[in-house]
């Protein structure tokens, strides 16, 4: 259950409640907001009696359920929006990982000859090997963080386990955790904390509902700028790296409001692809697309095979627009 | 490894070939072709005498592969094409069964309306429980061919096992080989002397390699009108019915040679993403979309989740026609 | 719903109740039984009058839950049983494929050695590359069922699909439905009418209600002599070429009335794993293990990498009777 | 590939040949192992030179596999080892969480009478859910603490993420790695450096090539004391909480050489199956089981459905040995 708390009340009774109740809570813009375990299905008269307005939610799905919220939840980017009712969608590009300075120039130049806002890029790899390229870590963080202050571009980067954690909140714009890392509770509770937004990259062995219930780690601690990434879950088949879950994004936009970003090329691991399904999310009306892309994918020391360059990149972009217009989106 | 076959020699000897050399081989438009395991690496002399031509394959995918035809097969529908150079998507729609003569006709009514000109609907039904509707049998695909000639709609429907597969080749014109009978060699063999189209649906437990094997039974035998259709495959994820494989797609796309439909409707199992998800696939061009639609999906006798009715098919249709546009495609 | 109808019903009222409640039904040793769906949820007046006893059931798994008969089903095989309360675990072995009688001859040799009852071997071949070996077809078959009559071996052969299931069921005394005919309901319908034990495996990508599912296919057509099979699933893990799921198994042992099997060969697909995993499942007690076993693995024509020598079976077979003595079980 | 440097190397040159050659390295008992990518296909001259050994892996599964070293690695535990030739089979039980010091007396007691020596018990749950339970912390550690030391139990206890790993290592005598966090490289590296044994479990959406190579994370740095944990796989079944991959355990046992423990308890989710689970890994003749097992299940906070009572595992425990003893091993 969600309960909106009467304004007049102050922080200490609503923490004593909280701990009596087994809930959590957090203060939103103009008031306390407690959370209870969704199998309360009445409300205590304690809890009646400080309540301005209470929702009963079916799941642990909660404050990210539309049946909460209806509309999806408006975020800042830059000086867009994505969410709301603006209707648009973000293009998020970039090489897998940080490799050098000029790897990171180039790409910059590259969205901002295509008015692209937002640059995502690796500083900490969350790599399976530890005989494989680890990343340049704190190094590359601050690289790209000049590089982004350089080129006036949204900077997108991924935390990898909770020992960074500080690290990337304080170098990056956007958040991204990563699939490896959507359970973290070091990293959700970090995340928690922040004002900044958090792109959750759903675990390619994780259910949409464990997805979701990610999300409300953050947004129960107070964090409301939580973005969804669907990026490929896991199944039998080996043709192509990951199986991208559009059935998943369709359940998603029906059931949460929360944005939900694409990421082609994690999913099918294959730059032949990512065209043909970065549109197929496009005409899907989804808040953004999350691309890589690489000057020279042939020598990238990560994901060399799903990575468009720059001319394949270029005549992507170019149609993806007709798409959006024909599914009333704006690319942002 | 593929021969075409010089055209001078004569049938009683290329049998012969074949059972030396455990292949098999079929007549096509002008020449007989055989085709023996992939894995044979060299041409024997004895065969390199009569052949035409000859082409190596990586697997099994020989026939169906963009190595050997680099152009997406031609198929005739009425008095349309799809694949070639023609750029054309068919749609498919139809509720899943039949289940009367007054729904069946308003169906085709619809279909007509919007100038469509596939018409599917089962009278078979694969059901999983014993204590289900099974379908209509016989008398649901007599009627389902007297209703296709008299709104003159290609009909398309659907083969659940090997004892029916005469009447559903006596009267269908576009046969549906289902998702739980696409391994079935009874059905593979009769259709493979069909000159029918037949649209295989992919198991959906089933690899992209068996599946497209599954399509060389096919095209092996002598039919070269096979028709591929990803209909969502299963995975771990529960909130939908099935996961679309829409990686899946573009990877039949960029490597097998033969028309691709999809089917949004089985993937997710629920009317709330059909629309979405067949936006998605018009995106990626494909050659086909099946969708199912009912005229009061909530008395549907089986997978009544899933369809759509008539008003909400309406306003689908009505948002894939500027999507097409975009991707260069036209709808049929 | 299932219904044992009191004995002094006709068959023609019988039939008639069945047509009118969409209900299937038939003759058990002493009475009809009929079964609606399991949704009916009380029962109308009309059955309940000719009713001797009746039982709700919580989904379509109807005759074969444990809710319905509390002891697992007695089956007679040659002159053993399995299930009921006789504690018998039996060994089915033999080759893949029937390759010529030396191969089976060796194998019945084998088989008699060790006072193993039942031999398997597969005539027809469910190969998913036409490119492939498939099997002797009907001479395979006759040679088998010549074989088991000299050798006094109870002969498990597997029908393939609806076209040769006549055939199969003629010359077997058990029949195997692989795991890609599962759902074929040519087959479950033909194998419902017959009085001969029938193995049913799961589909790869089956779930275990739809395999139960299958089974009450045949059960509510009157053959009551079913065994299920578990043969490992499908999962995104590539080193093994199945996932043989032993959960499934104890779910199937608690809620199923059905014996059950473990065929560990198909599930791993490598040799090197098969003794671990036979002696896993009767550490579990199952009914009976179903291992491929060849007498030159080497040069088989299918399934090479999977199937033991004979030595290796040999081996194997004499660490599983203390397992058996271990569990309480008596090998047959 | 592995190389054993000369023992007359120094660390610093060792140092600088790593960073030449992208190589870890660590030292072992007596010499310092560096490791480079599996890729790298012939040994330089100047690694040549300092070479006393070297070692040639197929994949990145390098210092844990069988071809590197044949003999299962030994730990030890308590005054007991397992691994090497011992032929021992070590049982680990307990609560899913530390609830009280009342529970956990009683969980304790419970070892002493069967006399098994490691008792696990989670202080840091890593739930899905921010509205449910989320374990004691670090009270819950220490209390751990004082029970394994007045008890003279082996303390098993989980890390969640990299923000509690130091107190994980400080009072635990084996640390768990949970399935949630196999990937943790925050985890992992601490962990490499820790002379405690570590038991790894693999993630349920990981495959076995990712799940060793997490392995050799720690491994690599130094910790030579690491066992592997199947805990069961996500997939596409959902009558059980997940699916036991046995046939990953053959694999395991196969081609690594670390120490592997099955947990059917996490596997299954439900207490019915697990003997039976139990009983299936012990004749596969592993390392070690972890069980979970309650004082009073139905009143668990966490995992209630699958802990067993302290009679079950009574039961279960005296069928164990007579398995044990029919596969060689013993029970410690």
């Amino acid at each position: 259950m969600i309960i909106h708390i009467d304004k007049n009340l102050e922080q200490k009774r609503v923490e004593e409640l909280a701990v009596k109740h087994e809930a959590v809570y957090y203060k939103s813009a103009e008031k306390y907001v407690l959370i209870t375990s969704s199998k309360m299905k009445s409300i205590p008269d304690e809890l009646k009696s400080v309540a301005a307005e209470h929702f009963f939610l079916d799941s642990d799905i909660q404050l990210a359920s539309r049946s909460y919220l209806k509309e999806t939840r408006k975020i800042k980017i830059g000086n867009h929006y994505i969410g709301g009712d603006q209707k648009n969608t973000i293009i998020i590009a970039g090489p897998c990982a940080i490799e050098s300075e000029k790897q990171i120039r180039e790409s910059a130049a590259l969205l901002k000859e295509l008015d692209i806002i937002a640059l995502r890029a690796g500083a900490y790899k969350p790599r399976t090997s530890p005989y494989t390229f680890q990343g340049l870590g704190k190094a590359g963080l601050e690289l790209l963080d000049k590089i982004g202050d350089e080129y006036n571009l949204q900077i997108v980067t991924e935390v990898r386990d909770a020992s960074q954690v500080d690290d990337v909140i304080l170098h990056a714009d956007i958040i991204q955790i990563g699939a490896k890392s959507m359970y973290d509770h070091g990293i959700l509770r970090k995340c928690a904390k922040v004002r900044k937004p958090v792109i959750l990259k759903r675990g390619f062995g994780a259910s949409l509902q464990e997805f979701v219930q990610c999300a409300e780690f953050m947004l129960s601690g107070g964090n409301e700028q939580v973005i969804l990434c669907e990026r490929g879950i896991r199944t039998f088949e080996t043709k192509t790296r990951f199986t991208l879950d559009l059935c998943g994004v369709a359940y998603l936009k029906e059931y949460t409001n929360l944005p939900i970003i694409v990421d082609p090329s994690h999913a099918i691991g294959w730059s032949y692809g990512v065209a043909d399904l970065a549109r197929a999310g496009m005409a899907m009306g989804v808040d953004g697309l999350l691309i890589e892309v690489h000057p020279d994918p042939k020598i990238a020391k990560s994901d060399a095979s799903q990575q468009l360059n720059h001319d394949q990149f270029r005549a992507l972009f170019k149609t993806l627009k007709p798409i959006a217009e024909a599914v009333g989106k704006h690319i942002v």
